[in-house]
């Protein structure tokens, strides 16, 4: 039997948790300019977005907005996180700590809204004991006692592409569901994990596009 | 009066160009495998997409399958490649010399995809002179001169916070229409230059939705 909330979460489109993100990001920055209320004209323009979509969204959720007033800020920032289920500290592990590695190590913007690097893994000898913002790396050999030790959700890969699929084969036996992959590789995982592909190429290759 | 080229160009949603960069990518992996011919269905369902999407897409651009074959695959991608303006060395300054600016410069999938590195740009004395797979750092000094001498078409920026509004202002009177943006930061620029934010913390915070 289906549990009700599985249903639910199946059916709202990647694209809406992601914009979801976005509205979020938009709501910090009007909270730091002291501004308490927000129209959804206001909130759309902000986004790119046209009001209409930004109400769809939200209505997969519930009802927020109040009509002819628009969104309270703090609050609708608040349920948003609590829809993503980033109102808590959610512990995030690097493997690989090579440019890119320690370049996501030491990424400002994670802890701002409540990721926390809780360690780092590289097979290198000489990168052990590195300390980046807190967060020690671990030798490679030691990655699935430290995900369980230091309760780390999601696995971030930065290392080669040959290395990736071992990797998650590795860690999803932990438990981990989320894998962030930077990795230019496909990989295979069982169902119920989730790997998000972030390409640098593509987003350089639709600018192109627009060059004259 | 506007040009009938221009006037296409801004129907076409940005979701749409960097679906295509992920068709281009997928035709390659096919080519790799020397398959030759693909059908609509197959296509959409290595990208999950559904096909009436794919041909919905492509549409936009002129008539490219074959009713009941399909597309063939070398075809379909250089097509593509023609209409994304990468069938072509597009050449790029990455701004910011740290672990993300350095992790940019060393990655292969830019060349690939016919993107060179032209050069890098960075504040600190003990940057400049340094070289990544053959692309040299540059003081922030030369900005101008350099994207002018090495024919940059797009800047990637991978600098601190607070000072990318201002190689934004010293890039944009050089030419420059395209910046991928990885700083968290609005950008002001003027109309006819496209900006792309890479947000990291929106993939994480997509990603943690999913988790159990």
């Amino acid at each position: 039997m289906e549990q009700p909330e599985m249903t639910v979460n199946k059916r709202i489109p990647k694209a809406v948790i992601k914009r979801l993100s976005l509205y979020s990001r938009v709501l910090q920055n009007l909270e730091m300019k002291n501004i308490t209320k927000v129209s959804s004209k206001e909130l759309s323009e902000q986004l790119g977005q046209n009001p209409a979509q930004v109400r769809k969204d939200l209505a997969y959720f519930g009802q927020f907005g109040i009509p002819g007033v628009g969104y309270y800020v703090a609050d609708l920032r608040a349920q948003i996180k609590k829809i993503l289920r980033t109102d808590r500290e959610v512990r995030v592990g690097v493997v690989g700590v090579g440019h890119l590695g320690q370049a996501l190590m030491s990424y400002t913007g994670f802890v701002r809204e409540g990721f926390q690097i809780a360690g780092a893994f590289d097979a290198d000898p000489a990168k052990v004991g590195l300390e980046v913002r807190g967060a020690r790396v671990f030798p490679i050999d030691e990655l699935e006692q430290r995900i369980r030790e230091l309760g780390i959700e999601i696995v971030i890969l930065a290392l080669p592409s040959e290395a990736a699929q071992l990797v998650v084969d590795r860690v999803v036996p932990c438990g981990i569901t989320a894998i962030l992959n930077f990795v230019p590789t496909r990989l295979a995982v069982p169902p119920g994990v989730k790997v998000h592909y972030v390409d640098l190429t593509i987003e350089l290759e639709s600018l192109a596009y627009y060059l004259k």
